[in-house]
């Protein structure tokens, strides 16, 4: 299912978590396999090596482990996307669509200039409703966003289509058919 | 305040928040600087150059974002110590105290091997309540604390001390007399 078996392996499967019939991609073993991880971070950077890029954005929680990693590889500065009322600074938010309901997301204002060239990154891209929304929220503000990357892309839901449809490019080192 | 002016003055202070009479030391900006990030993380790992270490653990969720970097700069893994609820596998768990009452943090059970090296990063240390939490979860499943780090020392606060008391070596970066 992937191009990449030495990420892949790394990766732990959990059947029916968080309910019945779903299949959790849990990456945190692969995050604490020195190797994978130095791979995985290795591989996430290379299409961007020599590219010059202003800020790395991470969502949290998962996000901020890649993201850090990427920004100090690419010496770029990091921002973080936060859950509600984590900033203590001005910001921006956006509400989001989760599987069921809403939730919100937020930045600092001045945590992108106009102009700044942006990797966004989260460890997953599934449904794509909250990479969806740090697109629009980190447009919001005039960040130029070059490219959003992930581990996994659950290829079959629609997170990937979505982004693109948006214009932005979308890179991912495994992929996973059903959910 | 701190022999280390560029990070400093890239650390924003916010008075008055959470509530009146503190000051907030914000790193989002240290953050979002690329060079002073650069610095910071390159400062963090310098010490710990040469040694073997298998595990970097970093305390959601900011120290996640210098935990990633962190770990990939040294070729170790990443283990993330998460509030309760948010890991899919088995884990281990730790009530801690905080300013008013008390929290609970968690760890995959498999996330460290008896033995292995074990760096532990947050951004800031305080009262050292959640360090000291995570601390003794990681000690729990076998882990040997060589070192714990942090941006910032708020050194009027008593968490340096209870970390050197558990016999943890505590490193920061920049240090702030008041709270």
């Amino acid at each position: 299912m992937s191009a990449n078996p030495e990420l892949l392996n790394a990766i732990r499967s959990i059947p029916d978590y968080p309910k019945p019939g779903i299949i959790f991609r849990d990456i945190t073993t692969l995050l604490g396999d020195a190797r994978a991880f130095r791979r995985a971070v290795d591989e996430l950077v290379q299409p961007y090596v020599g590219m010059k890029i202003d800020k790395i954005a991470g969502i949290e929680a998962r996000g901020f482990i890649l993201g850090g990693a990427l920004a100090h590889q690419l010496s770029a500065g990091f921002v973080p996307i936060r859950k509600k009322g984590k900033l203590p600074d001005k910001t921006v938010s956006m509400t989001y669509s989760l599987e069921y309901g809403e939730d919100e997301m937020e930045m600092h204002v001045d945590a992108v200039k106009p102009g700044e060239k942006v990797i966004l990154v989260d460890d997953l891209i599934a449904t794509g409703g909250t990479a969806e929304g740090a697109v629009k929220l980190l447009r919001q503000i005039g960040a130029e966003i070059v490219s959003a990357c992930f581990i996994i892309d659950l290829k079959d839901l629609p997170g990937r289509k979505k982004l693109e449809a948006m214009g932005v490019e979308v890179r991912s080192l495994v992929q996973y058919e059903g959910h």
